[in-house]
This record gives structure tokens, C-alpha cells and sequence, in this order.
């Protein structure tokens, strides 16, 4: 009998999953998730948190919670080190009498007292526990974890996360990281030029409109799934999340027409496919060499369909999995805070939880 | 006999000239410049104004003043159009007894009213008045003008100003302004990888650090030139700059090495120069065939060295003058707000304004 929290807490959002269990089943899972920009109130953390649980426990006990974190890249702090120290500082105030585990980058639980010695094994370890979870359903594999922000690129060899990268630096080389994401990416990063009036127009570097917008006005997404700050702070209609696109080339809805504004979109689309092609082209290389199996691709995240799905297509990985599908529970947006609270659970009830029928 | 203040109201920084004149020729000639972000605070823009007519002008009268403007692509308004309208309203608040001249795409001065009638005739002409000042000095000519934000590539051609684009956009598909600068720029725009510790990391496309980090860590500027804000809101000490730039790949001062952030720095600066080398050799494959005669470069801006020059010099455009030194005065910085106003004045006169010995 286990109840715990599994904690994602990231750069922007964050998010966690209750899960109840008995015998080593499952019982209750409850997701929530809220947007939350840490660079602007670092120090509100714990009050989200509270929140959050609440939304997903309501007054249960916890028997433990789970950590992982990406918050610490945030450039409210100096360095990793301090991010992490703060970020865990946080968790302790919103949970002073629940055991805390946190995730580290060999996919293990470690206390809080270990994390907090060795700050840098725990940061962004969200990749370890989403790979955990899917390892446990798939022995062979590489997951597509196309999220608001970054894309994690996860092999499992053998039932095994194989990451070649441990931290971000190393996933970035390796390709296991590309920071590019369904919502908050700026197009300006995506894209140097774009196709336009029989030329190629240079493209504005500020942050004029995001992913949210190309995919929005693309029909990628709805409006509901545009969960974060617009570049302008103004609303998330198609003709709003048009002009945004627009500015891209430093133009307007007045002197482009929607068609084609809609054609920057679709180029910019293009492009950022391209970027997770590049990257699991990269880790694809690597593992086939270590299985000769052939390898599904397990996607989740908002952007599974629409830039994961389409990136293991274009490679030539066609076995491709929607890991809601795979599990038959909506989990693509919370993957990771569901993998934490299946790790802290099975460390609890001593072997892994059983969770899908 | 003529008093005049020319502005170049940008979008995140506001310059003034000051221009007096007499039988034809100056007199007197003051500048300033303020850091404001116009999409933070659009309404307090004739403030701004007020604030920088005294520090050029005194209690002195005026007798026009004349604008140029680039701040109504700003994404605070819906369009270019509501843009400029609602410049020039900010203009007439500060000014509301003195005749207002604006400078168009032409390199023409219209009235006030001419130019409500016709917002877009209007719109990012700060290119038309360095050029015309320039066309003043120099027959046959490219002038390189890199401000904190964007590169402006304008040809003159026997005495004119001989653009191939008038509007942004086709300013960008003809290679006549390429959104880079000196200061504003996000890095991850310019590279979308780095060479490091033997691989190539893709880089995190948030803003975590900008040109004025990369300027600043190579000693291309000093940290009194870096006026505009950071990415995180912290200083801009070179070690601060160093943990800016860091974040690029997901790092930060305790994992990398400050010789591996000065190579990041290097990397960025050098796709920076291959920007503005693209832009110019566009622009200067057509005005080749123009002119049969050798084309000096004129370099003005914040980046005029160290991004103009640099640039000319990899197309081969060894003859490359500095516009201060041209007109011996420290204009670089304001070039444009100075080209208005002898635009302005010039227009009272009804010859152009001597202004060089």
C-alpha cells in the first residue's frame, strides 16, 4: 500500500501525478499541471506545489514524494548547483514531513540527503524516469518526447534506459536533447529565412512568434493546448497567433495575406521536424549498432503526433507507438511526472507496479 | 537660421539630434539616446521624447522637428499602420506646437499630415535618412550601419540612395537589412549548434544570452557600451556574460571552462560576420552592375568594427570608411537621429546643410 507524488518540475511548467497503489497494483492516478515560469517567482515554487497536490491528493497522507527537475537551467540562478539546491529547498517547504526521493541520471531514486550532496546527478533527470517507465513496457525502443520546450530522444536496449548523454550538454552532442518544443520554442531559432514572394526573406531575431503559433495556425493544436505566454501577451485566436507569425518577416496581417502567412508556418514546420529527424537520426545510429532488433519508436508528449510521429516516419521508424495508446491512459502531456511517481511507488512496494491492464 | 531636432524612435531605443544652423551651415549639434522598450511602455513615449529634447535643446525654441521611426513593428500594436499612428500621436503629445516633419521610404520629408494619410510610406525609413546624409558625402557608396538590434545595408549610387527594397520585408529578401545587431540579438538565433569538447551541441533556443555577451567576453565592447538589458535580468560584468553564454548549451560556469565559453563566443561571432557578409554581398551584386567604379564601404553603428568592417573585408571591399571619422564626430551611435535632422534642417534652409569642414 503506497500513495505518492511524482514531481516534473521544469523551466515553465509543472506538473504531478498521485498514484495509489496496493499490492503492487495500482489503484488511483491523478494528474495535474500548471504553467509556471520560474525565472519570474522562483520563490513561489513551494506554493505551487501545494497547490498541485492538493488538485491530485486532495487531504490523502503521501507516503513519499518523488522529484525531478529541469527548473534548474532557469537563468534566475548562477548555476546548475544552486538551481537544484533551490529548487529541492522548495519541495522540503511544500512537503516538511513527507519522505523525498529524486530522480538522478542513472535512473535511480536517491534521498534527499544524497541529492543534496551531489546537486549536478540530479539535474535534469526527466528524461531517466520517462525512459524507466517505457523500459518496463518495451524492451527495445528509443522515446519521443516531444514536450512545450525540448524534445528528449530516450533509447531502451534490453529493458534498459541506454543513454549515451548523461547531462544536458552531453544529450545536446549526442542528440538525445534538442531544444525544440511543440508551445514555447521561438521561430527565430527554428529558421534563418523563409520562402516568400518568389524570394527568401532573412527572418527577425526577436521573440515574435513561438511554435505554439506555427502549430496553432496549422491546426496542430487547439487553443486549449496553447498552455503558455504568447510573445506578445496577447490572446491565442488564429488571426492573433497569424499576426505574431506575420512579424516573423517584420510584416503584418495587413500586407501578407493568411495564405501566405500560413506558408511561413507550414516552412517553419518543416524545419523543426528536420531538427528532431537530425537528432533521432543521431541516437537511431547509435543504437541499431547495439540491437539487432528492430527498434519501435514510443512517442509522447503534446507534439507525439505532429513532430515525433512524423520526425520517426521521415528516419524510416515506422513501428511508432503512442505511448497513451500503449498504457490506454491520456499521460503524453505528464509522461515524465507519471514515470516519477511509478518509480517512487515500485521503490515502495519493492518491486515495479503494476499499472496497465 | 534654423533649430531642429531629427529622432530615430526605434523600438527599444529612442535617439535625438539637436541641429542648429546658420546661412546654411551648423552651428551647433547635440545628441542622446535612451535605452526604452517601447513594447513595455508605448504611452510613455512622449515623455521620453520630453526628456531627451532637453538634454539636446535646453529651453532652446524649435523650429521643426523631424522623425523616423522603426518602433511601429513593435508587437504592442496590431499593425504597422496602428503603429506609426500611434508614434506620431506620441510625437504631437511632446511636440505640440512645433511643425513635425517624417522622414519617408523615398528619403523625402512629408508632413504630418501627409504622413497619417500614408502610415506605411513612413514606416522603417531610419535606413533613408543615413543614407541620404551619407549620399551627401560620398557618390558611390555601401553604407554598413549595425545598431544594437539590426544591420543596415544601403547602396548609393551616383549621389542617391538607390534601395532596392522600401518595406522590411522586401528589405530582407534583398539582403538590405539582416536582423542582427550588435547588443539585442539572441545567440540562438545566429548559430543553431557549437563546436565543443569534440562534438557539435545543438544549443537551447530560450534567450539565455545575446550579442552583448558575445561582444562583450571577446572585448569588442566595453561594458558601458552594453546599454540595453541582459537576458537574465543580472549584470553585465564578463563573468556574468561568461554564465549567460554557458546557458547556450544547457552549461554553466562550474562545468565549462571559461576558454570553452570564449570559444562558444567566438563561434557565435563569426556566424554573426557571416550574416552581414551575405547580406552585402547580395547588395553588392547588384550595385556592381550599377556603378562600373570602386565602392567604398562606409561603416556606422555600435558594430561598425568589429561586425561592418569585418564583414566588408571577407567580401573583398577593402576600401572601408568610418563615418565618424568621415565627418570627425562620435555619431556612430546615432547616425540615423543625425541624418534626420540635417534632412530637417537642410529641408528650412533650402540647401543642404554644410556640416564637415
Amino acid at each position: 500500500l503506497a500513495k505518492v507524488i511524482g514531481w516534473d518540475i521544469g523551466g515553465a511548467n509543472t506538473k504531478a501525478t498521485f498514484l495509489a497503489t496496493r499490492d503492487g497494483k495500482m489503484t488511483a492516478l491523478r494528474t495535474a499541471s500548471k504553467y509556471f515560469p520560474m525565472w519570474k517567482k522562483p520563490e513561489e515554487l513551494n506554493a505551487v506545489l501545494s497547490e498541485l497536490r492538493n488538485q491530485v491528493s486532495g487531504s490523502d497522507e503521501l507516503d513519499c514524494v518523488g522529484v525531478t527537475m529541469t527548473a534548474e537551467l532557469s537563468d534566475t540562478y548562477r548555476t546548475k548547483r544552486e538551481g537544484v539546491n533551490h529548487v529541492l529547498a522548495q519541495v522540503v517547504q511544500a512537503f516538511p514531513l513527507t519522505k523525498i526521493l529524486v530522480v538522478d541520471v542513472n535512473a535511480e531514486l536517491k534521498s534527499l540527503e544524497e541529492a543534496k550532496a551531489n546537486p549536478l546527478s540530479v539535474a535534469a533527470a526527466n528524461w531517466a524516469a520517462t525512459g524507466w517507465m517505457v523500459s518496463k513496457l518495451l524492451r527495445n525502443c528509443i522515446v519521443i518526447d516531444v514536450g512545450s520546450t525540448t524534445t528528449s530522444i530516450i533509447p531502451i536496449v534490453e529493458g534498459s534506459v541506454s543513454a549515451a548523454g548523461k547531462t544536458d550538454l552531453e544529450k545536446l552532442i549526442d542528440g538525445e536533447l534538442v531544444y525544440t518544443g511543440s508551445l514555447r520554442t521561438n521561430a527565430a531559432t527554428i529558421v534563418n529565412s523563409v520562402p516568400l514572394e518568389g524570394g527568401v526573406a532573412r527572418v527577425s531575431s526577436e521573440l515574435f512568434a513561438q511554435t505554439g503559433d506555427v502549430h496553432l495556425v496549422l491546426g496542430n493544436i487547439k487553443e486549449e493546448d496553447y498552455t503558455v505566454e504568447t510573445a506578445d501577451g496577447k490572446g491565442k485566436t488564429r488571426a492573433e497567433s497569424l499576426a505574431r507569425l506575420a512579424r516573423l518577416v517584420c510584416a503584418d496581417t495587413e500586407t501578407l495575406s493568411e495564405d501566405e502567412i500560413v506558408q511561413i508556418a507550414n516552412y517553419v514546420y518543416e524545419k523543426q521536424v528536420e531538427q528532431i529527424t537530425e537528432g533521432l537520426s543521431q541516437v537511431y545510429s547509435r543504437v541499431k549498432r547495439l540491437t539487432k532488433r528492430e527498434i519501435a519508436v514510443v512517442v509522447t508528449g503534446l507534439g507525439r503526433n505532429f513532430l515525433g510521429r512524423k520526425a520517426a516516419i521521415q528516419v524510416g521508424l515506422n513501428r511508432v507507438v503512442d505511448l497513451g495508446e500503449l498504457v490506454k491512459r491520456d499521460i503524453a502531456k505528464v509522461s515524465t511526472a507519471v514515470g516519477v511517481a511509478l518509480m517512487t511507488a515500485s521503490k515502495l512496494e519493492g518491486r515495479p507496479v503494476q499499472w496497465t491492464q
